[in-house]
């Protein structure tokens, strides 16, 4: 595999072998990789856990990484994103992890380059590595995802992890149900309110309400989501015992999920993030190995 | 220790076994610390000194270095100071040089992670590892604090510097004045001008006019401050033979000090950004090592 | 050799002695320097490739590299970049790579600090690790620079590439025609028009037509300058078999070079950024092991 855009790539036996994997590197930590790869990564969106869990990662690995800044970089004279690819295979990098803002910016680039790439999220498109950690941290829980009840609940539309985990969590034997407002199911089947059946699920994965992505005013004050969509104290209490709750952050305290819920005793919110670092190695060991 | 945020928190014999270590760094150089720490660097505000400081000395001691860019990061879709740490101490950081606008923002954070906090400075509030390179550099030219007489001369109540060393320069046997115009005091007694008595101390301490901390049209022109409470070239000849002078940078030439005191015999201006390294690779040490 | 700001500081033997030892980098691969040196970047204009380049150079020597964000840094706090530099000096950093928009910025700099400076462009003044690139490209397909027929086509006035270049070629032995709209010229003379001649020649070097130093409306449509003076498909087969296409990058598709030729058998585009490396390495190497 030389490049890891979007979760339809991977088969199910490749998804686990990576959760395996990711998997070792929480038990017995990290190795540096036999050969001294060099790496970069292109964030031309904001980000702090994406591109802090990659930076950590490489580290861990005992990658070269070479700092680029989109703001300061030639992109601003023009140059198109092909080009900077281009440039940065030809300089000598190996891998790049890139966040963009258009959704399959990575079509024009993979077989075109040398170099591997990894979709660290195109617009509300794919987000592969949230996507495994996720799955990471569901079977860490469960250890496997066969028959598992799942509700995704929030902007569905728009959100890069609905998209990469429906299919996987499916695919790997998980019910997923989408629960969300009316206007935000973009092409997906979704219920529109919570009921028993919802709260009694396994997990519940709730997704940010991107306000930086709805440019219509909000057809929703902040109360008036949180009570009909949130996940509330209330709502909380009624989960089943065993139960989880996901977020992929940064999330809106008191919007989609109540500001106590976030560290409470069923939220694996900060694990979810210090397991992308291993999923993240995982990843990255897969790919520039399998560039010898 | 797990944090550094004041010197209010350091004994006096804290203090002098920081600046030990610190000399030791000096004279034989660095060595790495015996296990790969990782930490980062969250500025947001302005830094050329503290930052490349801290920057250099983690290098020196082989620490592994996550880039934080706070224009790109999540801070800027609305994510609290907390959230930010508390997602960085998930992906394993151990430690965070942290700079912000508002004081005492590290009240948020202390005891609610398992994250190191050194304070890089806090508004007007507190920049310990400045106060302990202004000490070493004292310290490293008169042998001790015991009767010293330190004036220092400026925007006091803006002045984290200030603050900072007032305390610990008193703790240790120094006597201390300060000199500023009457706005600009704060909470501490000041004197208002020059005089010969101030003239004959051992180390004058200029502090940087803090233009962007006025949002008032300044009741000063450039001149009339230098010439009322700068140290002109005038001044400056009638300072003590042994006497130094001392400015935590940037400055303003021609304001608080004359242009071509900067680089005099008597400055140790860049001599304190020197020390810079040593002081901080000092406490990077204690604080890491202390988490094991 | 303490500091790099200009091709005119080379002799023709320095020159061929770092295209040698770039080339060594190319055959063997890099070594570590023998010491742990520290550098910078300081880049005050935006840039990609030359940013990169020396990023990948520096950690294939193994060498510490100290994040400068200028954006970030106190020089909008009003610091002189000589301010800026002693800083670094100071807290131990041997040598900076400096881009600037001021044409010889370097000026106030060199013999007065004892911190090594490598100019990576200065306004529209020399940029010699880029000529150096050239130069290694050339050397590199035709074996020397004797008897060889170049043409530097494009915005002449505006270039470091052009200035840089112009000299060091001429020296080397190779013949140099400029060719550009009259207003373009500077201080050169150059012809005004493609011929069969200028065709002819063993080197077609493009340049960028630099939209954001022009800020008068400009005189040309991308159309009309493609057409008048753009390496079109037309002409590019009327080269000659052996000749090769250089362009410094980046370009704009369809303005100086037909989108078609950026990646055809002629073009050495993307071989440049991969030798900018291998000369970087090579000036680095020269410049930190004479500091010992």
């Amino acid at each position: 595999m030389n490049d890891l855009v979007s979760m339809k790539q991977l088969s199910e036996s490749e998804i686990l072998a990576l959760l395996d994997r990711a998997q070792n590197f929480e038990t017995y930590g990290a190795r540096e990789l036999p050969k001294k790869y060099t790496v970069s990564n292109l964030f031309f969106e904001p980000s702090t856990r994406t591109k802090t869990s990659f930076e950590v990662a490489e580290r861990k690995l005992g990658l070269d990484v070479v700092p680029f800044e989109s703001g300061l970089s030639s992109t601003i004279k023009g140059e198109t994103l092909y080009d900077t690819v281009k440039t940065l295979e030809s300089i000598g990098v190996d891998a790049l992890v890139i966040r963009h803002p258009d959704v399959g910016y990575y079509n024009q680039l993979i077989g075109k380059t040398n170099i591997s790439i990894i979709n660290g999220g195109d617009g509300s498109g794919q987000h592969p590595t949230q996507s495994l950690l996720d799955l990471y941290t569901i079977r860490e829980e469960f250890g496997s995802f066969e028959g598992l009840n799942i509700v995704i609940a929030g902007d569905i539309a728009h959100s890069r992890v609905a998209r990469s985990n429906a299919d996987a969590l499916t695919r790997l034997g998980a019910n997923v149900t989408f629960l969300c407002p009316t206007e935000w199911c973009g092409e997906f089947n979704a219920v529109h309110e919570w009921d028993e059946n919802l709260l009694n699920s396994d997990v519940i994965m709730l997704l940010r309400v991107q306000h930086e992505r709805h440019n219509e005013k909000s057809i929703f004050t902040k109360e008036s989501y949180h009570n009909q969509y949130g996940l509330t104290l209330e709502r909380a209490k009624r989960m089943k015992e065993n139960a989880i709750i996901l977020h992929p952050a940064p999330f809106n305290r008191g919007v989609e999920i109540d500001e106590n819920l976030i560290e409470c005793s069923k939220s694996r919110i900060f694990k979810q993030m210090e397991n992308g670092v291993y999923v993240r190695m995982a990843v990255l060991e897969l790919i520039l190995n399998g560039r010898n």
